[in-house]
């Protein structure tokens, strides 16, 4: 290994809105020399994730706060390149907490061993095979539990997760209405994805556009924005309906959040059910999971796209493309030559 | 049976914001005649409940929604004065929606007969014994599922409801919190019915109140109320804590409903769970709780408040002080005289 220097990305401030450049710090740190069990990764694939915006609000959340001049926390694929670890050698694809940064050194336990899979890009364990895909499969199938022929409606159905739910919910025989904030990527989750319907939900009334797309109503609403989009899904939710609580993208860059369930009443009329997950807890099911979702991936029943964005110094500047609707399918900064 | 006229409350108008009495129109109907499997009963205790204010909203519920010139919809315990019924004979009391007025006359299928247990007051049949009690049992223990050292928040504290949530869960070994709106209310929440604390929501701030008294978070919040205080309950919830919606009264006389639930954000950290129920589900499984309810009664385990207030004609006027906070127990009011 010749290089000794890692370029990474510090929080420089706690961002009040969206993030700005001057909320992250360019460093050029020195490499730590290795302890036992440590190991120095090379990060290839750094994954881009709505909750990122929450680890770097100074709140603490489901993970500890991160505090000013920490290593940006963040999921990422890479390499081995040396290793102190009995469980990991040099050239062992892993998966983990690795940071917005050139290379891990630290600890090898918790990361994870990829084992690729023949015919599957290394790209797609990071997204259907990896967090992305145990987050819809365990939030629909063991959260919003859909039956045959239901309703099921996904916000951000053309992210990452959204675009893996409505798959799932079709392959388990369910109607599926995504919204999403194009008609490009409308036609996306209808014409290549399955989707019965797509609701483009900046140029309709969402209300009567909701009534219309679920005319049978709402009985599974998997939800990764809160705000008014989840008021009006309260507005159609079936009896015994469930809210899949999985993320409230709309009001993470909010100083104030405001979701004003004014539907309510409708929420309590139905007997309807609202339940939040992390998929942190899945992850010890994730043997569950990943036969079932390799073996739809296979055989081409999910499909997905990848936003790869080239260069780790462009990492602040692509997270915002999370918030602002510029990204389609699942988003990951490309830090290092895959092998 | 000398009378022939039957005096009534009928649906006049939908109240727009809290019920008035020209919401409302008195009637002195004539009494029709019984047809196969008709009964009369005369009503004697007339069940006020906030979900009547759903009932004459105009809008459907989880029952269809009253008309204008329907007789206002209400549950009630009466005797039966005549009867073309094989099942009902003259004498029976029955519990059912008899409806606001002197004389029910219609099918007896759909009506409770009621045994008296012994010991037990015709009223406690009523609330502790009746909808109000399998409300408190079910929506707790069913839906709250609260174990040993928990801690169980409820709101509208005093309420009917609500007093019978707080002692079932002190009964299941649980920390118990009270919020009523009253320093009155307060006190016998703790000094009578053992809870072990009680906040005045009218008095404090309230964000800071719940974390001063539930400094272990709070695990089970009962909510009978909807809106900020169900916000600020949002605000201390625990991991994988529940949210048990029962009611939503604080909302029930406003024009546009306002639940904004800016703490959504820990709700989904926390990987809560918040789930609404209608007490007319679980009542095919009244004979798992009314055993258990009944022994706590002659126990002395669950004590309660009747508020009987005189004469049919004062039922609208009444049924305010459910809204207004002056109410306290479980408030009823009598139609004729108990045998």
């Amino acid at each position: 290994m010749a290089e000794t220097i890692n370029p990474q990305w510090r929080v420089a401030a706690f961002p009040r809105a969206g993030p700005q450049a001057s909320d992250f710090r360019w460093v050029e740190a020195s490499l730590p020399t290795l302890r036992d069990g440590d190991v120095r990764v090379r990060n290839i694939y750094l994954s881009l994730d709505p909750t990122n915006r929450l680890w770097i609000s100074g709140q603490e959340t489901y993970l500890p706060a991160q505090r000013i001049g920490d290593v940006v926390r963040g999921g990422a694929i890479g390499i081995v390149e040396e290793s102190r670890n009995a469980h990991l050698k040099a050239g062992d694809l892993v998966s983990g907490l690795l940071g917005w940064q050139l290379y891990y050194t630290g600890a090898g336990r918790g990361l994870a061993p990829l084992s690729l899979i023949e015919d599957v890009p290394l790209l797609a364990h990071h997204g259907v095979l990896g967090a992305v895909g145990l987050t819809a499969y365990f939030g629909l199938l063991d959260i919003g539990r859909p039956e045959l022929g239901e309703t099921v409606l996904v916000s951000a159905a053309a992210g990452a997760v959204g675009s893996l739910v409505g798959q799932i919910a079709k392959i388990k025989g369910c109607e599926v209405v995504g919204l999403a904030g194009s008609e490009d990527k409308c036609r996306w989750l209808t014409e290549e994805l399955g989707f019965d319907r797509a609701i483009n939900y900046r140029t309709v009334d969402l209300n009567r556009a909701l009534r219309e797309s679920c005319r049978k109503g709402v009985d599974v609403y998997f939800d990764n924005v809160g705000g008014e989009i989840l008021n009006a899904a309260l507005g159609c939710i079936n009896r015994k309906g469930r809210v899949v609580t999985c993320g409230l993208i709309s009001q993470y860059n909010a100083e104030e959040p405001a979701h004003n369930l004014s539907n309510l009443s409708r929420f309590l009329i139905q007997r309807a059910r609202m339940e939040a997950f992390i998929v942190v807890d899945y992850l010890p099911r994730a043997a569950e999971a990943l036969p079932q979702l390799t073996e739809w991936l296979r055989a081409g029943r999910l499909r997905y796209r990848v936003d790869v964005v080239q260069g780790l110094d462009r990492a602040p500047e692509t997270l915002n493309r999370l918030f602002d609707g510029s990204n389609q399918g699942k988003l990951v900064v490309q830090v290092s030559p895959a092998p």
